[in-house]
């Protein structure tokens, strides 16, 4: 059965039916399709569309269908072309023509829309119920670490110690913006479009209001041109899904480089580790890298939709079916990766003795020039008098603290023999104690402000 | 002058200076760059870094910096790397080595994180004033031509009769879900990276809210190392033009087609079209094409800087340094072109003859099956009995109301002579009362929330 | 049974499998992994690592294995983590530990790569085939219309007369350059990686130049880092793809918009349209929607998979995995699409009246101009005479024929009386002979040359 | 002045101009603007379109405009929409309305896709060279360190050991790639439109091949509608420009990683590092950085492009104007990056004693199962057994060369006292002589071809 043809000579081609169909991939809002067609009947009949007995026979029917889907019993036939005419032909079959009345002012433009809105609202709350829990597992390692002191790096290169929780932590703020950016999405994705036909409204007199509150959505929306071709939700979910991708993959990229052994930082548990069909001694990272990975898949989502979206006219376009299959793809794989890279935080083996043997003294080489600071040496000079003694320390093949303080007073005569002992990793950390900081109190702070924000 | 080097044996390489140097462009930051270290020498002056004097002393030359910005007169030297150089560079020229006690505390990673905010939060004002005056131009036209009636269409091909003010006022819908983007991207994007250091964080008592506030911003970071290696607001925004350019390149596509003499509906006014060089009575929409094409281009805009953010590693990494020209590009283009489209709107001439010549008898197919339904007949019967007249309609070659009500009997025994009567372009439009409808009274009820949305 | 494990205290994680495990999407690669192993076998026989026997008995099982795979009846078992696993896990189960020596040397990073670059040089056969099919589809429909006049626009607006032939073949050129694209990215995809190892080439005496011979490869890889993790014949296909998509997607859109009834140029056969569920009038062009809507998901898995590969590290990285569901996407829509596109090509209706009617006097303006110009007046001039008179046509309502001569000759007075005669859309056509040009002599050499170019 | 405007009753808005004009891009194809119009005047003179007297004048003057634009004396004027425009004005303004003969004929539509071809054509041989001194650079690098042991990782995991001129000679062939698809693209670019008018083909009796030849294409378009709006070089050349920057990326990666000092294989040159504004120790391997980053951005010029061309309708449209700021900005990037990279690679001190300190035992583990092959155990049982063995030197807390045979024996008795000394790094390197392997021979074989390839 087809919704349409009686206009036609001809039946279509059976490779338009294979490209035009999209039952494979949109049979998956089957629960979104009858609860939307449960509520549009009651509407309906509350409209004086159809009779309340009608009403009540069609959501029979239709409940029907969805024990069908729900059981797996449900069966596809030949002509289903989508969800929307599969369960119509159903609740046909199961109740009779009376099921022909459901369809009555709706438009599987509005019914599409309807349905994808409702899944995705779904997705979302799915997708930040796993950012919460990446969340708690950054929390609760960087409480863990909270003092523990490892290299900073920017540019990859050595810059300053800092404190593991703080590392931890740092991840746990753009999992925050990410998730603020899906609750938002959330939102403008709940507003209703039932109601606003193929693209100029619905003639009969449903009260779109309570229709959408029915649903679930917040609101419905205002214009039904705009509506039925509205796929923004869509598109600022599939950017939210990339930006956050793109967090896991900073993520990623620091544990690849942190588990090889020349840096040793931390180990992937077993679990989470796999091997090589020709090495041996292999233990890969394969979820980093997997999570690396996928960002760009992510990015192409995106995109593609985003390319799809361009110049199109008004109203519907066949080319909006593309819209599902982005979507989808972007969620599993973020529901795939997220729980799997949650337990790799959880049970992440951190190697305090190599982080400790990453630390060299050059990291102190700002504290030393805060140190001439303190003493009234404007900064830029200081820096520069640093920079010698750096220069000074690699020609002599020493460390930065191990140059004799005569030799560093040849570069400022305000270096004393109070140097050494202000200059320590630990005191570097402790010192930066203003919000935001990697002092073991700012980063206590940081956490306990997380933890206000998760509950 | 370099701001480091005391390490170096060897000044750079002349073409490692051309590859890296950021002057070129982040010099359009000037203003941005004064405004944040005056800021700055009063927090470390308040800090207890610097005395007052000295501060005071370096915000008079801070001012004297910005007013050689602002006339054209400062001059840039070899060795001004980036905005940051240059301005301190002069700072020293003007007042001495007390230019140097500037940068005491503060590293260029947080320094341009906190420039190239406070830009943006400046062009996203900029931008959204640009949406506003679209939509109050939108409103206007729609509000002029509130009832005048239209085909709509779906898939380009002929749909449903809508009015003029409902088709103009769906894309005033899109531009307010763009405002509503932008307004949340800037409060994530007002948020003082300042006191971050270069990734571990300030050690001097800086009290960072304050300054936060001094700048402007609604809050200060609460993690360094994310600080200064967030560019979520640059990926933002970058999303928000790209959906709010492919908003425009919808509308420009429905004006490129309207426009097309078959069509006729609109005429863009001379001030607004274009000639060619080879053919004298060419008139082209190219303001429309430009909006159409350079949807393509901020899409480019956000993948580029998406791709750039994939998989570095935590802090600052130089990699960053591509995004300022991405944003500057996808802001200019839209500044461009938004005044443009927006006045495009305002001088568009309407064609009432024409659009009402568009109408064809057939645009009212469901109307006719909605006159079953009130029949009693289920809708998905009526659709294919009108579907047959469609047929028949066709076969005969005639109108679709044009075919004798006895011949529409042999397809259904309930069309009766009051079919004709209740069939008309201006009552299938009345009937669309509902919310979002394209009645003229919907239309009405649209424009007037429009209104109070921007008010 | 996995390929690897010895290693390892603990199993791994059922989410890390269920994320890592690609034999749900490599599992179409089962003929082409099947057929590298027998290749492989005898290569290690013919360097003595296995002896003939053994090989023998390993061809006859992987041989079976294809049988299953090929009459449906191969069973998935868990561990099966890829078809690699897969497959060599029934191997063992056939003939015993001996299969175990099939893996000497080989790693799956080459194997998977061989099996890839076999699955897409069958895959670029199969899209030039459909490419070639649609070409001759062009060249038919364009020599039956050869001198049909239609209206041809630049920017959507009227411009000059030209043939449907020339139109039609004007997306044949676009279509030979999608083909050469591909015919040369098919030859570097025909590189041999076998006998690469995991990266750094095979310990033993494999001929890996007959190899590569005895799977239809041109050559063999020459640097084994490189060969592992070389996806360029990915990312090359999918942009040829991409690329090609965008050539459907601006046929598409000139079809779109000529089967609006307004244009009413072509109309698409019944079984190439589809209907409403509401609209019961409804004709859909919507193969043509897809083929623009696909257009930016080919973008999508370009973008995606170059973002992949952006930043990562030498050798492989299990990043790479992300490859093939992007190229089997990419590929399956395009061979979706293609078959139906061509159809539509080959039963277009082309409506020789509504193409006559779309032609207006205005379009031969340049015509006109050149009409001064072989009387001696520059062509700039002449332009801008030109352009006076289409203004005066305006002004007076009527076309630019339809201005009397008297009228124009106050414009220029080298108008003489046989400047009517001279213009016609016929004769505008008619003069453009030249290589390229739209007159019909000059399409019939367009024609020629397509078809030696395809035979 | 403009070129066109006589049917106009208004003059254009500014702010359309400002967003029109393509002037301040375009003006850097003055040189092939000029060489274009010498050629077409030529040209049309042989057509006898214009006499050969005024073929010279012309010519005459466009050599003066080309003095004016390379002495810097050129002066644009407001009106100068465009380069042609420009061009053309000031032509007139030196031989006066002669000049108005030049663009009989002749569109801005087909000009200006001669010109950019024409900038392509030289910017891919510009590419090409930088292509090439890379190269040598990798090679001559390749061949000091062709026996230099390295460890080898997949996975950013130890690996295998490999040597390091193998390593830098696995960029040589993605350059060769890279090399290969732009020498083809720029066939594909070397195709004159010039000729082809507006969209239809020009009306006078021009040799397109001749003046095709005479500009250095190798061939000249076949069709005109198509020749005015093909972008696919342009697609075609970012794609190439991506695809090689994510080469560069991926170099880039490696060095970034390797100089990080827990690494420490190679150290970057002081004129290729740069310092921090704050942390005076700072050496930051700023040039790779950008590589990295820049990746984004050339993958995004393409994306944006490719989305730009989707869904256009046949022939020009104004959006096509977007091709050339996307192509100018990735050439212009790789132009900048490339002499720096290749700098760095020449300047590159690669530091033995760390490279051999990075090997570890466990990366013979794929050598010690080969050696139990050679004693007939089947690969896949001897993986299992040294697999074990891997886990019982981690458990002794040993290499694994250093775990005893006896202990080795219980895994498997084939074991015996030649074990240790059948593995080595040099020796497992050495054995890899199979064409593309990581051994001296087969390193010095891959030279030997790369210099054979690049002469």
């Amino acid at each position: 059965m087809r919704l349409w043809g009686g206009a036609f000579n001809e039946p279509s081609d059976q490779d338009l039916q294979r490209l035009n169909d999209s039952i494979g991939f949109d049979k998956r809002m089957a629960y979104q399709d009858i609860q939307g067609s449960i509520a549009y009947a009651l509407a309906i009949a509350q409209a004086g569309v159809i009779t309340a007995q009608d009403a009540e026979r069609i959501v029979e029917g239709l409940k029907q269908v969805l024990i069908e889907f729900e059981s797996g019993s449900f069966v596809l036939r030949p002509g289903d072309e989508d969800i929307h005419t599969a369960v119509e032909r159903r609740l046909m079959e199961l109740i009779g023509p009376l099921g022909g009345r459901l369809h009555t002012g709706r438009s599987r433009n509005d019914q599409v829309a309807t349905d994808f809105r409702l899944w995705t609202m779904r997705a979302i709350d799915d997708l930040r119920a796993q950012i919460r829990a990446m969340q708690v597992a950054l929390i609760e390692q960087a409480q863990a670490h909270i003092d523990w002191l490892m290299p900073g790096y920017t540019h990859l290169q050595p810059a300053q110690p800092i404190t593991v929780g703080h590392w931890l932590m740092s991840f746990f703020w753009m999992l925050k913006r990410d998730d603020d950016r899906l609750e938002q999405a959330r939102r403008r994705t709940a507003v209703s479009p039932l109601g606003s036909g193929a693209l100029a409204g619905t003639p009969f007199a449903i009260d779109r209001e309570a229709l959408a509150e029915a649903l679930g959505f917040a609101e419905c929306s205002q214009n039904s041109l705009d509506a039925v071709s509205d796929r923004d939700f869509v598109a600022e979910v599939l950017f939210d899904c990339a930006l956050l991708g793109t967090h896991l993959s900073r993520l990623a990229e620091d544990l690849i480089i942190y588990s090889n052994p020349a840096f040793g930082y931390v180990t992937l548990h077993d679990r989470y580790s796999t091997g090589s069909s020709l090495m041996p001694q292999k233990r890969n990272p394969d979820p980093m890298e997997l999570a690396r990975g996928k960002a760009g898949r992510l990015i192409g989502n995106l995109t593609g939709l985003l390319a799809t979206l361009k110049g199109l006219p008004s109203a519907y376009n066949k080319d909006l079916q593309e819209d599902k299959e982005a979507l989808f793809d972007s969620c599993d794989n973020l529901m795939a990766l997220m729980p799997v890279l949650t337990a790799v935080i959880h049970s992440l083996k951190l190697n305090r003795d190599k982080m400790e043997a990453g630390l060299s003294q050059d990291m102190l080489a700002t504290d030393m020039a805060d140190y001439l600071v303190r003493k009234g040496v404007p900064f830029r000079e200081a820096h520069h008098i640093v920079g010698r003694a750096v220069r000074l320390a690699a020609e002599q093949g020493v460390g930065l603290l191990s140059v004799p303080v005569q030799a560093l007073q040849a570069l400022c005569p305000l270096f004393e023999d109070d140097l050494s002992e202000s200059l320590s990793f630990a005191a570097s950390v402790a010192k930066r104690q203003a919000t935001g900081g990697t002092a073991p109190q700012a980063v206590q702070r940081q956490i306990d402000l997380a933890r206000r924000l998760l509950s």
